[in-house]
């Protein structure tokens, strides 16, 4: 009789350190909830995987075959469309020397979306119509709280761009909205109202597009913040959110998530103490974190990041309190009176982060769990660079 | 007679931005000014690869052939290793589930050091060799400015650690220091003492190692600040350090280099323009530069990185304001009377780094020019992940 090898199973015990990961059922669960939430106001989801950058992770979005979706760089376009996306909008303005690969991808079957908010940028576009490039369909990007980029929706630019599209034969889809300065609001305060004034902006500027007869097919408004806490989305076609689907500590403090919904983490190992200092040192730094320091100027300053058992329940009070590239500095939080846990050297946490876009940045796949297990049960790559 | 291809050189003009840009001359001068300080001082130099993480790079310090150097990660030690390195210290404190992955490059013929500063952890060799493990010499490090891990010079651990390792069969190598606290100093201000320092307690512990009976013929400091403000090495056979062969805002911030020092810079395009606010849009995030703003608490902010001309020559007081994943907000210095830059959409400029060791991090590979050229004349890739 053969005998049955049994090989040993990659746990949160085995696996190097530090590594990423994911529990899929607070992934599964972080999704279903704004589906459903957007579902309630009728309006479609187009999810942004500038978060995820993994074909794996998209699908737990879409089980039953692509559905719409955002990136915030061409080189994520071409990825997800290697992997059968077919309807993509790619939300950062449009720079000319990047037309040709916008293109490149049109010509491969993918119907892009661009987003402009200059008649520059629309007439580059236009040069490159005259040169036979495939060309995509464009927003507009409207500002509605100073964050980034846009336009005001009052500003005659707003014509003058889509004059300037329609003129060179080019598709008009509408506008794009994101209402950035949500991410300065704490604990739910002010996160309707962001969301209301998002929602407000994005079909103001439609309408006036509307009014100077071009058709707008397509009124796109989203953060996570605001996605959640958006009452009503009449005039909205679409909402663009990423990090809903892992959530992180910046998330936690704005109020749209508690810590148990945060689905990313960075499992460290203990390598050092400096008991004098109240220090517990490991081996995730900010490689392994990012150095976003996100809660800094929130009411509960996380550090890098908040420490956990191996299971994912935090440690009072515990934080990365400072880190260096490759070391964490895990400490109490100052003013707390918790006691520092006893782990000894070779013991494992798992650190939730401030935000899970920087901290995935840093890791080449996510080791996928199952909430509260420790078996490895699958490792996906991530896609990065431009 | 056959016709001459001439193919179309890449060139910051014309390359997919944002990329990682690596002007070699400044590497190459960086990198003899370092050697030129420590030959005076009589000191050899054990190169921190962290920063560079490329056998491209590399090469620049060692045309001849490897030697001895420093690494942050097992999975440097790997790459530089199946590179040709022979001679490699691993100098974050060892884990005990790290041990095995040692021994594998003992194995493949690498001189191995690893870095520890608790019986915990000499029990864990000590229990390696037991097992049959190839095992590695032995560096004890010690804290000479309460920055991070490390055993106080006279802690009465020293000698335990010492004991168990010589009762394990184990090769005790010397004592390791870094002085991580001179990262505070501004303009020079302090650098020497902190140099002359981290000598002393380096030198101290030997001193006590000796006394006891033990052999140490590795005393190993260093900092990049240190390495260029020390005076005198007397007693320490190697230096260790890491970004003096780029540099960066930071190490400008700190004294140790001029701006026109540093080698390593962000290319990035102009997408728009907010002119109402003085911004201009680029498309380098913290994606490209990192979320590092190492320069937050320095006289001068530099904010996300200085900006310059596509050239490398910086604008006068023109800074990345803030950033989002991918958006670069350029705006002039506050309280500066600058005038913003005419730079129309398209328009390409260079952003030095705050901390070349995280912004390098973010990338796949180094684009690398001549100073002052804009042909690209090869592409190295970067390792990443531990």
């Amino acid at each position: 009789m053969a005998e049955v090898l049994l090989m040993p199973r990659d746990t949160l015990d085995t696996i190097a350190t530090p590594a990423l990961v994911l529990d899929l059922a607070r992934v599964d669960r972080n999704v279903a909830r704004l589906r459903a939430h957007l579902a309630g106001l009728g309006v479609a989801l187009r999810p942004h995987l500038k978060t995820a950058k993994s074909v794996d992770v998209a699908r737990r979005l879409f089980p039953e075959g692509w559905g719409p979706i955002t990136v915030s760089t061409l080189a994520e376009a071409e990825y997800f469309a290697a992997a059968g996306a077919t309807d993509i909008t790619y939300a950062v303005g449009l720079s000319p020397d990047k037309i040709a690969r916008v293109g490149a991808l049109i010509a491969g079957g993918v119907d892009m979306t661009v987003l402009i908010d200059s008649v520059a940028q629309a007439d580059a576009l236009g040069h490159a119509a005259r040169d036979g490039v495939a060309l995509p369909g464009v927003l507009i990007e409207i500002d509605c709280d100073g964050h980034r980029g846009g336009l005001l929706p009052d500003d005659p630019a707003l014509i003058a761009i889509a004059d300037r599209l329609r003129a060179a034969g080019i598709a008009l889809r509408g506008v794009l909205v994101h209402a950035g300065e949500s991410y300065a609001c704490r604990g739910g305060v002010g996160l309707p109202e962001a969301a209301e004034q998002e929602r407000a902006v994005a079909v103001t500027a439609a309408q006036r597009l509307r009014d100077h007869g071009f058709p707008v097919p397509v009124v796109s408004v989203g953060s996570t913040p605001t996605a959640h806490f958006a009452r009503a989305l009449d005039g909205v076609s679409e909402v663009r959110a990423g990090v809903f689907m892992f959530f992180d500590l910046v998330m936690h403090g704005i109020g749209v998530c508690a810590v148990d919904d945060i689905a990313l983490s960075v499992l460290a190992t203990v390598i050092g103490h400096r008991l004098d200092k109240g220090w517990i040192l490991v081996d995730a730094g900010w490689m392994a974190m990012s150095r976003d320091r996100g809660t800094q100027r929130h009411p509960v300053d996380q550090g890098y990041g908040l420490v956990c058992d191996v299971d994912g329940v935090p440690y009072p009070d515990l934080i990365v309190a400072d880190a260096s590239q490759e070391h964490g500095i895990v400490a109490v939080r100052p003013g707390s009176g918790a006691a520092l846990p006893d782990l000894p050297v070779g013991a494992r946490v798992r650190i939730l982060p401030n935000h899970a876009c920087a901290t995935g940045g840093q890791h080449e796949a996510y080791r996928v769990v199952g909430s509260g297990a420790r078996e490895v049960i699958a490792t996906w790559p991530r896609m990065r660079g431009w």
